[in-house]
């Protein structure tokens, strides 16, 4: 019942955009299954044709027409892609239209603005914030530690070096991590290198049995990867961020976006790159 | 003479897409300037009543109405953005409308698919590719190099390791990096890990006047930061590179989004997450 369509990205650039903005919309039609094609770096006649026969092949393939959405801006190539039999959506120009209207200003009509290197501090400020938050990737480094926008912690594997690394890259953030282990559980307190930090501490927690699941790939067979282990844990740490009044998050049935995204609104942090 | 406006994000979840979409669209007005707020996981009638006042106040303060780039799906909350004085852009109704006549059915109206932890196996496939990269920067460890679905080689600073980790987090691609180092040059050929390995090699490479930049703020003074030795050191590399048919890209100008979707394509790399 349900056919099958091949859904393009083109781009001039990245093809981020087409990507996304595409992808939200298909998961739209979820009773639909669609074949993705990424087509970046389409910026010049010769890749805009062989784009449009890739398209023609999926349309021949499929029995039915592709969707193509598209960023393309220099109308010399999004012709090629519109004379083919595809239904082509184009992400950005029944928005200009109306913001031009808006704004009362024409589009520059510019190229790919987007994810490109132009502005030299946003470069330096994520590549900065990756170099922080690997140093101070699970306690590794207590030098400096002052100098991050946030800490997160948690018990061991419940998420906190990959939302650090998101949080660095996607805004420029310096987030470090650092574990909460059982020696702190049995001491009842932070480790003593946090307890001045207070201020930028935001807790990760998640459910035992993901946790666990998590651990026994890392350490099959482990007494650290036991369910009642992670039970145990889970509750110290969680009873720890009560007390010292730690906000916190559970991270098992959030991506790391959600996850990253949360903690940027609810810490108030400011990001560095946009 | 330019008019300051004030542009909203606002989404049922992440933003992001909402976000990704009207950063593009505002790069195409750059004669005017934006105030860019994202407001994510406006998912109830008192947020959204909120995020409507938040909307008025930057109307009033810039004596011009915002612009509002909109994913929320449920027209209960949207309606009450919609009654704001804002010009309101929604990323999501005309490319609906359009794809259900074209796929002949109607699209789910379900929140925030997009970028929500629904999928389990593209999760690991994200956490197994973050640790793996973690794990394989700088040549840290040579284990499990070949189970790597790249290896990006070039000097110290040249980009090698925030790019791997977009590589992992954005493709869930197992991406290693190893440095080219002065040894390497003097011995001219390859370190001998990565012989066997040549088929995974992909090469950065970088201007020398920013890499002298890169390398004078990690370590100010140093001979290895003098402009002469980045610029014996790129020259080695690119002929080492050349001289082993291993296929380079140089990373000045380009923003890490572009290096990683470049390598993606030219690499034929199949990409774990979506």
């Amino acid at each position: 019942m349900t056919q099958k369509r091949t859904a393009f990205f083109i781009s001039d650039r990245t093809g981020i955009t087409a990507e996304m903005l595409g992808r939200s919309l298909l998961t739209q039609f979820d009773q639909m299954e669609f074949e993705e094609r990424t087509l970046p770096f389409v910026d010049s006649v010769d890749l805009a044709q062989r784009a449009a026969a890739q398209i023609e092949e999926a349309a021949k393939r499929d029995g039915a027409r592709p969707l193509v959405f598209s960023t393309l801006v220099d109308s010399s190539l999004s012709s090629i892609i519109t004379a083919t039999s595809a239904l082509y959506l184009d992400c950005f120009q029944f928005f200009i239209a109306t913001m031009e209207t808006e704004l009362g200003v024409k589009s520059s009509q510019s190229v790919g603005k987007s994810h490109s290197a132009a502005d030299v501090t946003q470069y330096y400020s994520r590549i900065d914030a990756v170099n922080f938050t690997l140093t101070h990737d699970d306690g590794s480094s207590t030098r400096e530690l002052a100098g991050s926008d946030i800490i997160l912690v948690g018990v061991s594997r419940c998420g906190k070096t990959p939302t650090s690394l998101y949080l660095a890259m996607q805004f420029g953030i310096r987030a470090a991590n650092y574990p909460l282990i059982p020696e702190d559980f049995e001491a009842r307190r932070l480790p003593a290198q946090l307890q001045s930090l207070k201020s930028k501490l935001f807790g990760l927690t998640i459910r035992a049995d993901r946790l666990q699941r998590v651990r026994q790939e890392r350490r099959p067979g482990s007494r650290y990867a036991t369910l009642e282990n992670c039970q145990h844990e889970i509750r110290e740490a969680e009873t720890m961020m009560r007390n010292e009044a730690i906000p916190y998050l559970d991270t098992t049935s959030r991506s790391i976006e959600e996850i990253a995204t949360t903690i940027l609104q609810q810490a108030k942090l400011q990001r560095h790159i946009y």
